[in-house]
């Protein structure tokens, strides 16, 4: 499959969700920014669009040459789709932010930042995707706060609590790049490591591969990161789908799938490592061993 | 201490260094452009210079930003400066090149790519840099291949080995972003995770500013990165040695020194981690229960 | 507190419970005894008691200088109680067990082997213990299978099962001497490293005192241990309770509380090593950098 | 191979190695007995032995149905050998009790407590190896205070040494039950976890078979335990030398080779256990995710 960047046309995402596309969504900007030098942790404001413009359009270039069908920035509303994945810690929040872009007219799409447990009142994620899909909202799901597999258990509990209530809505994940099966209701906030020592809980490219796989057989159609993502994790998003979507991103021109560059390499054991079934079953260590496997939340 | 940017007055690093001053090195090109989505892994070449310009100028702006002295290009040839840190595994090569760059009569610095057990034919560290000083190199040292631990030992035996020769010269270290313990003779290349699965090792920015102090306090005035190494490691570098450099990098404007950006965070136990004690003991989990802490290497 | 070995008076166990006693159970026979040469691992069966009695004898003493008030042969049946902790894994079996003891007219001890997923049937811990107490069980609890702190779970389960039905009975705890916080529904037999390689997962006598006074709190009062507990386990129990019961075990002659053997070492530091914020906190590592933290179970 | 208990016939230890046989010694006692509630760590004054003699013999008979060809009590001194395995941690203080024992005329047995670091004044291994061949010493070799590993490195030295002085002498070598990768020259008593946290560090039965095998390849002849040994542990010496002896210790008669005693478990999953392959390559985890793999020495 030659990389092709997808197609022309541009449609609206809901038309694409109800076509049966994936749309593939971005990563985060605030921490990719923030490790090149232009937004400041802790508030993590957007002044950055406004002062570096060129350093916000050069991560907007890469996202989009990894696939990225959507781009977010800091303020985002698109022309005609509304999409909120503030960081609704309270479903009632969230139903009100449906309530108000309804009354707009456009397709809405609203993602929460919870985990498995729900939302900080204890409300279950299937009871909030239950109320956010009463309420009208047409895409549903999570963003941010917790990693991989712990989003995709929350979509899982979502899924079930539409499909109980006899509902349907499409769904919707954007997880971080940081693995977190230690955290909390709070998420990754609340884990010692926020938000200065998250490095060794990057997720590597094949983990992000599985990630979007198991996205997929859940029934999500709009994939994408939050907080941790780099464009080589979208891309890897977009590799991982493009049977499904019949095109690879423009950024796979510079990378071999699953490894495959590497067959070229002087040393044996390095071209060993040029397949599929070395980088899926690897167990990264990780160069540490005077440091735990988990932390304890700290609330 | 604000962010200034540094003196005005561009001089030639080996007279920066013979002045005593200490001088920031940049990060890996590579690695960096290879997660944006720009190089491909493997082969590694640099066509992306050609290619995406933008890309590599945008890469460089912010290594600028973070406190770099120098920016050492695909194919680093300063005006009067004569920089060589090819990859060099064998002293003998690393000979002739020195011995190559002083018949054209400029300052020469070399740095190799071992390990404390020296190169690929077991000649020791400090050996290797007696041999280097001899050949006429003034500035003498490691990039790549090992973590900042590993490579501090190696600087040390250099030093150690420059000493007991009676030979002075420059010092210069520029590390893998990586955390390294369990590498052998050959460096990361050699460790399992090579190079996708590395993102476990990563080093945080406050490992950097140790590595940054204790390469300081060893006599090294030359100061870097390399593969893995991000802008806000450089930072890191620049951070650390601000009191001895008398100013602070410009993307320090976007960055709380030890974590102090967090000390307006509306959750009492995240303004806790405002100091720089809690990240300077901080053991960071790695967030993966199932993989090992260390590997062995294949080669 | 000088090492008494407790009331003299022989009383049984619900009078003891019943009069607000804490009763120190015993450790594990057929681990214990496997590790000694003994018993042969895999069909665990009891023939040492014939074959080698003085090794079974050797063994129940040590257990009773470790303060234990209880012993449990193999084949366990005390005069004037009737306690079953069988290998129950369905909740039909241990009510059935119950039903027949109540037949003998005598107190009945019933314990499962569930963790707080519950039976095999998926039957709750609460709900466990709610049948156990309607079909006439007087104690109530879990043993083997899970280890400390996956048992104490279960119990807290336990317990509010038998609350939120409005019933009473007397709690009891048999954990494995293994920590077990990866296994699933069928405990620690199906991980990878049953029964061969669980060394690593051997808990502390810390562990233990920290386990001992959970329970208490949780009003746990028949405390003890069983597959790879030691008697220096049961003594960890026994001396963590203490002050509740009032006296010291025998073999607290051999061991000085919160390490204070080691305040007269030679060596400074391992003498600030004899107190006990220093064992209480003391995080141990595995020596093992190439092994995981966690398994997957195998079922 | 039935086990038989080996050879009738009483032959002293020098004499069985000039024979070419391979003796298998004991394992730790002051631990074992710690453990079992007979001796105080800290002082480990041996007391027990008049206090209580008939848990000091059970300990003896089990390493003796272990395959133990030797017996060492605390104050080991039999009729025609002379063996001192006192920790030794300086070289002069060893060949001076090898002097005053060739006084009597009597093979000389002697081992210290060392590291490949050399001994407490940074006497080389092989250095001291060398001094105490030199002095009279017919067997040379290391016990306690190092893991398997670590204590066969030394060996490796020792031997090294002993071969490039152009000597000869039998070599012996009783480890650690713990694994102590990351202890310095003084071992393992200088690590945090000693002596009351070493539980993730014991080895299982298949270390110490691989560490047996490598002690015989080496050449080592004389070969058994320390600290942290229990009899299982020697009997897995006993059993990886079962080929070389012609013989198994009693105690195989409880334990099936290579965990083939699962072979007729219920549970399939169990039953696929029963294979030397599973053991030898498994990865055994230690339960706990918030503990590191290794640690650093007080001192």
């Amino acid at each position: 499959m030659a990389p092709a960047g997808g197609p022309r046309v541009k449609k609206g995402i809901l038309e694409r969700l109800n076509s049966g596309e994936v749309v593939v969504g971005d990563g985060g900007f605030l921490f990719s920014l923030e490790k090149r030098g232009f937004v400041k942790a802790g508030l993590w404001t957007p002044e950055a669009v406004v002062e570096y413009p060129s350093a916000v359009r050069q991560l907007h270039t890469e996202f989009l040459r990894a696939g990225a069908d959507v781009l977010q920035t800091f303020t985002f509303s698109a022309a005609e789709d509304r999409m909120e994945n503030k960081y609704f810690e309270h479903v009632e929040e969230a139903v009100w932010a449906v309530e108000v872009l309804r009354e707009v007219g456009a397709p809405v799409a609203v993602t929460m930042c919870i985990g498995p447990e729900g939302d900080m009142h204890g409300v279950t994620p299937g009871e909030c995707a239950v109320r956010l899909s009463r309420a009208g909202a047409n895409i549903i799901g999570v963003n941010c706060r917790f990693g991989p597999w712990t989003s995709l258990q929350t979509m899982k509990l979502m899924k079930e609590g539409l499909r109980d209530a006899g509902l349907q809505a499409h769904l919707m994940v954007q997880c971080l790049g940081f693995h977190t099966p230690d955290c909390g209701k709070g998420g990754f906030v609340d884990l010692p490591e926020y938000p200065f020592g998250l490095e060794p809980r990057v997720a590597t490219r094949w983990d992000i591969q599985k990630y979007a796989r198991e996205a997929y057989n859940l029934g999500v159609r709009y994939i994408g990161g939050c907080c941790g993502f780099e464009p080589y994790h979208i891309r890897a998003i977009a590799e991982e789908l493009a049977p499904e979507r019949g095109f690879l991103p423009p950024a796979s021109e510079k990378h071999g799938s699953w490894g495959s560059g590497l067959d070229m390499h002087t040393k044996p054991w390095i071209r060993a490592r040029a397949r599929r079934e070395y980088w899926e079953t690897l167990l990264p260590a990780s160069g540490r061993p005077f440091c735990p496997s988990l932390s304890k939340p700290d609330a």
